[in-house]
């Protein structure tokens, strides 16, 4: 088999491979140019969510079997046409769920606890930093409300750690859940029954409601700019937002401008709506936390997910009709 | 009752003692000489933490009854000279507890996931800081091993978090003890049964196995330098130390050469050897994240522990013979 990269990746995560042809890029990614000249002989293409592989660039790779996404968004793949020309398209949600959830946690404690805004402003000797009891203070997570939209595997993932942390968990979805734990336990998280740890409310309660706003829902046109001037005015003053998800959830500018002028308390974000950009206002706002994508965030994590392309791979090559991960 | 306070603490902790007569600084502290004159008639001594009540300023309070400290630690006092002379001391184990652990959880976070270094580079416009999948890589907490050396209220805090992150968790102690859970489960952690989540650890066994070490024992002058040249060197070369405890537990030229040769990979701190001093070396290095001895690192933190104070000063008023809190 010839697998094709769009993305370097490192070689070791892909051991079980090395009686197949691996073209994988020196530089973190190839030009379109290139791709389009390797993908035409290529039966399987690996490619990263952070790289575009549109209907064009399909096109050119008349053998191709299989796209073998990195990452458990796709949006980055035109999936539909791989649908109508049979190229199979799979992605790695298992190995994703922990370490991005962690990303997530650790973005909302930076956030809420100030450790990122502390850490510069002591190297920069700010004089506002002055040590004392009543200084330098910041949000606690311990009994305050975390609202999380989208409660698929990474938000169910949060909510184990934020029910750890003595938060209460709201979640918004297109439809009710089930939640599983860890430790086998199972709720069927339906209406808000006092007493329940974990909450659905509708969009705007939640909103309305929660200290903590966290993003983890997948990419699709319905939920483009999903936060915006008017959703961000129903949030609590007091409120936080994380975004992990992806940046088109959030008008940035919009956010920028709350953020400014007090209509929410901050924001943590790992995404962008014109990434790699990010906008000079949110670079110059103290109630911010800012993070390059790095989703998962984690060598471990990334390791584990270079396994998860593997074995999908690998299933494909093995001739398996229900390949695990198809999307 | 006439309360003198160490320490500016705002007013509204205290409103169940609004019958008495509340002495509280403007300046974040009285000077010494402003406690020794005020102190002459006092009946009840506030203090805090971070400031020294020795046995020359409580000679001076010839009708006190109690030293009520906001805190939990209480090494700042002359706790000896105070039992001699029949003068209550009391602490705020209670409300520290969550909070604390939290404030050690975000440090834990920040350091492993790189949040504040990473968004100090995005704000400098750090060239080393380039999106991509392969970029700003962080390390996990999932799947590694939590050793947290005093296994108190905080450290037990601490480990259900932790346990809830997927991690490992070791602890050593002066004595094997029982772990109460929040959900009402205990564990008696005597040895290291295989399949236990939670372990009891000799020292150099904790610090030689661990992923992340976390100190979370009082200050007594038995672990001075508990952290020195010849335990660092027991730690692993990928290990992450934390420090929410006291700043005297760690040899701090020790430590900042330890994090400058790769002894160790990083360490968060929020006390420091030679308070509020920093050394310029730790301030310079990279893999380190500093608080400023936020502690509980919250308003919600703060004004519990307000009440927490003030419920103490209510049972002493009251006539209660056996107070919550004494030390």
């Amino acid at each position: 088999m010839r697998i094709v990269f769009t993305t370097y990746l490192p070689k070791e995560g892909f051991a079980g491979l090395e009686e197949h042809e691996l073209v994988i890029p020196h530089a973190p990614y190839f030009s379109t140019e290139e791709l389009q000249e390797r993908i035409a002989d290529a039966d399987i293409l690996v490619s990263t969510f952070d790289y575009a592989v549109p209907a064009e660039i399909l096109a050119r790779g008349a053998r191709l079997r299989l796209v073998a996404n990195f990452g458990v968004g796709f949006n980055n793949i035109d999936v539909a046409y791989c649908k109508a020309h049979g190229i199979l398209v799979t992605n790695t949600p298992h190995t994703v769920t922990e370490p991005t959830a962690e990303h997530c946690f650790a973005l909302m404690h930076t956030l809420a606890h100030r450790t990122a805004e502390l850490d510069r402003k002591l190297r920069q000797k700010d004089p506002s930093i002055v040590f004392g009891v009543m200084n330098n203070l910041g949000v606690s997570l311990y009994g305050k409300q975390l609202g999380i939209i989208g409660m698929g595997r990474i938000g169910t993932a949060l909510a184990r750690r934020a029910l750890a942390c003595g938060m209460k968990v709201a979640y918004h979805n297109r439809h009710k859940n089930v939640i599983h734990f860890s430790n086998g336990d199972e709720r069927i998280c339906e209406g808000s029954p006092k007493g329940e740890q974990i909450i659905y409310m509708s969009l705007d309660e939640l909103l309305a409601t929660s200290d903590y706003v966290s993003l983890n829902l997948p990419y699709t046109p319905e939920v483009h700019h999903l936060i915006n001037r008017e959703t961000l005015k129903k949030m609590k003053p007091t409120a936080f937002l994380i975004n992990t998800a992806r940046g088109a959830h959030v008008d940035e500018a919009a956010l920028a401008e709350a953020l400014r002028t007090g209509v929410i308390a901050g924001a943590a974000l790992d995404v962008y709506e014109h990434e790699p950009h990010i906008s000079e206002e949110l670079l110059g706002l103290d109630n911010v936390v800012l993070s390059p994508h790095v989703g998962t965030g984690t060598i471990d994590g990334r390791l584990d997910m270079c396994h998860e392309v593997e074995t999908n791979i690998l299933h494909l090559i093995a001739g398996e009709h229900n390949l695990m991960n198809l999307v």
